[in-house]
Parts: structure tokens; C-alpha cells; sequence
């Protein structure tokens, strides 16, 4: 994708299209797809709110490679023991707010819906996503990705990527 | 509409309207137009997440027929009992996932928030809408029409069309 | 914008543009920025479904120009005392339902999710925006705004405009 000649609306449809896949990999549970749709040398990041808008560093998950996304991948594979349950993803309001030097810059709202095995579907988390993207062959990938969370009491508790 | 010759995203974004009509339609209580969605043959499934990644054949709805789907709506209105509530559709993440022989594949989350008169509004069922499309004059209709959904617990019942 | 030569897809594609930006808008809670998305003479109101579906008047509430947004603001800044929250808007299903004489009528459904202190994140308020908007600049404004909401019984209460 030639980031230089695409429209705005464009470029906002694309990444509506992205967002789309990603939320559908993760709601199939087709983890080891997941570190696909980030660059080698990536930002991935789960923060909340708290600490986004106050500019602190903490945050609930970490990852600054490629590489470290597909370890957690084989950590929730292999070593993590949590109960079964199925996610829903409801993204919406996506917005282009940047586009500068081969970087797009994106937000949207999220909302996951949980199903736990003993329970009805509930809110599990409610937040924001703000996205740089790049180009990447006809497509686009994520250089950083910063789940940005509202909720303070989690239900349960964060075990797949957001 | 003529599907040879509309782009992949024109395509998206008439799947996406056809949605919205959609769920407005059911919203609003307009049953008597909810079959005028599908064609003359369709298939109407309701279907728990489980059964559908199995495979199993067991629908919590099956309707085999545009006629299936009417009896359906005479039955709600003269026959069966039932608490008033309202539905609320969210639909985001539509995604086409293929086009051949005048079918379109598409796929997409919902989540329907019911508010019964007695209780706050809750999630009342979540998932994924998997439709094959076929062109009817100037737009679309469900020639197939699966709602998946995750839900284990569904408080109260299944009442109206998902 | 020239309401005349746009078509009715652009046009909708820019509806859900004015509406991500408004629902940002409000979640980051930029409240001071909210009445520019309204006309002078704009009129706004926050109405239960059961009044709407009868075309009862009477609103939870009902400003009926900018100045009156703007007043609200204030209030919320300066005189109303409410528990800390954070607000998450998702809206989906925008859909075109008129054009004529410089307006466009437009409507979609909207979720608001709240997350209070001391508990999870909840469904605060479902329902739909029913909006009337004209052409500003390059844009759209709305000249009419009417949440219809289908909550019964609405945790905490109405603090933020919807």
C-alpha cells in the first residue's frame, strides 16, 4: 500500500478491514496468527487508562518484538493454566488522526464481551486501541499497538491478547 | 447488483448496509418485514458456538424456507408468550470472505443487549453472523444466514430472530 | 460539504466520521468541544423509547440551542457533583434515512458502556441516535440530535451527555 497516494477515507477503510481481521483471529483463537499482524520490531502494549492519561509506563502486558508476542503465544499454549472461554471483540469509531512519514496513526474503541463456562456473556473489557501502522506489501501491519483499557476490576483476568 | 463487476470493499460496504438495515428492522419490532431479508429458499440457523466448531448439525432455529421464517413471525405475534423487552443489535468487524458463483461469504461480530422491564440492560447473547449473499435487484438478501453465538447462560429465552 | 452532488454511500461514510469523532470526543471527556458539533439553533435531547415510540415530549434532556450545551458544560465543570466514571461509546449500524432540502437524516445504534469506582465495567445506556445534520464547511453539524434510549432502569444516572 502507497501510503502517499491513498485518500484519508481510504486509508480509514483499510484499517476498519484490519481491525476486522484482527479481532476475528483472536475471537477463532487462532493464536499463532495473532504475531502476524505486527512488524518485526513492533510495540505491543495492554495499559490503563490511569496510567495512559497521566503518561506512566506501567503497563499490564509488554512486548517489543515480533518475537516476544510468539513467546507468549507458546506460553498460552503450553505452560498457562486458566479456565476455558470465548471472546467478542466490538470494535467501532475507528479514526485516522495521523499520517507522517510512512506512519499511519489510528484509534478506535473496543469493547470484549467474555463467556466463562459458569456464567452469562459479560462486559470483560472496554477501552481504546491507539495504533501506528505501516505499510507492508498491499496491506498494513502494526508497529505499535496500545490497548488502552478502561475497566478497573477485571473479571477473571487478562489472559489473551486484547 | 451485479457481483462480477463491484469491488471487494464496494462489496463490504453493501453487506455492511444490508447489516444495518437488519438489525434496525428487528430493533424496532418490524417482524412482518424480517423475512423479506432472505430469499424464497434460504436456510435460518441459530447455532451454539460449540455445535458450529464441530460441526454438529443441532440449531437451537432452524428454518428451512422464506415461508419458515413467516410462520415464525405468526406464531410471535398470535401464539407464543413472552415478557415485552428490547433488543439492541451492535454489529461491527463485517468481513467478506469470498466470491464465487454469485455468492458472497461474509462474517461478522454481533452482540444483542436485551432490557427486560424489571432489570437493568445486559448482554443478552454474543457472536458471529456467517451469511452467504445473493444479488436481488439493486442489493443483497441471505440465501444462508448462521447465528453463532457463544453464550452458554442466555438469560431469559431465545424470543425473537437474532 | 455539497449535500446535492455527494452520494448516498459518501454520505454515510461521513456520518459514521462525525460520529466516531463525537463519541470520542465524549470519552476522552473533552466536554468544552461537544457543543461545536451542534448548530446555533440546534436541538438535543436525551429521551426514553417508551416516550419516542409514542411521540410523548417529555425528555430526560432537552437543550434547545448551543448556548444551552454550552451551560450544561459549565455545570458539569463547575456546580454538579457526580462519582468519577469512565464512559465507552459503540456505535455501529449508521444508516441514511433522508436527504432533502439541506438536510440529511441519519440513524444508528449506540451502547454506552460506564465504568463507576468500585465495580466492573456495565452496560450504562443502549438505544439510538435519530439525527438531523446540515453541511458545515467541509463537514456536517448536527441541527437536530434525539438519543432514544432503551434502558428502564439506568444504573447511577444520566451525568454526561449521551
Amino acid at each position: 500500500m502507497n501510503l502517499s497516494s491513498v485518500s484519508r477515507r481510504d486509508l480509514r477503510l483499510s484499517v476498519e478491514e484490519l481491525l476486522a481481521a484482527y479481532a476475528t483471529c483472536l475471537d477463532e483463537g487462532r493464536l499463532e496468527e495473532w504475531p502476524g499482524f505486527f512488524t518485526e520490531n513492533c510495540l505491543y502494549r495492554i495499559v490503563s487508562r490511569e496510567n495512559w492519561d497521566r503518561g506512566l509506563p506501567l503497563a499490564a502486558w509488554l512486548s517489543e518484538s515480533r518475537g516476544m508476542l510468539q513467546d507468549r503465544v507458546t506460553a498460552l499454549r503450553q505452560a498457562n493454566v486458566y479456565g476455558p472461554r470465548y471472546l467478542r471483540h466490538l470494535v467501532s469509531s475507528v479514526q485516522i488522526t495521523g499520517v507522517e512519514n510512512g506512519k499511519v496513526r489510528a484509534q478506535s474503541n473496543f469493547a470484549i464481551l467474555q463467556t466463562l463456562q459458569d456464567d452469562e456473556t459479560r462486559v470483560f473489557l472496554s477501552g481504546k486501541y491507539v495504533d501506528v501502522l505501516v505499510a507492508a506489501g498491499e496491506g498494513l501491519v502494526f508497529a505499535e499497538k496500545h490497548c488502552v483499557y478502561d475497566t478497573l476490576r477485571i473479571p477473571n483476568s487478562i489472559v489473551f491478547p486484547v
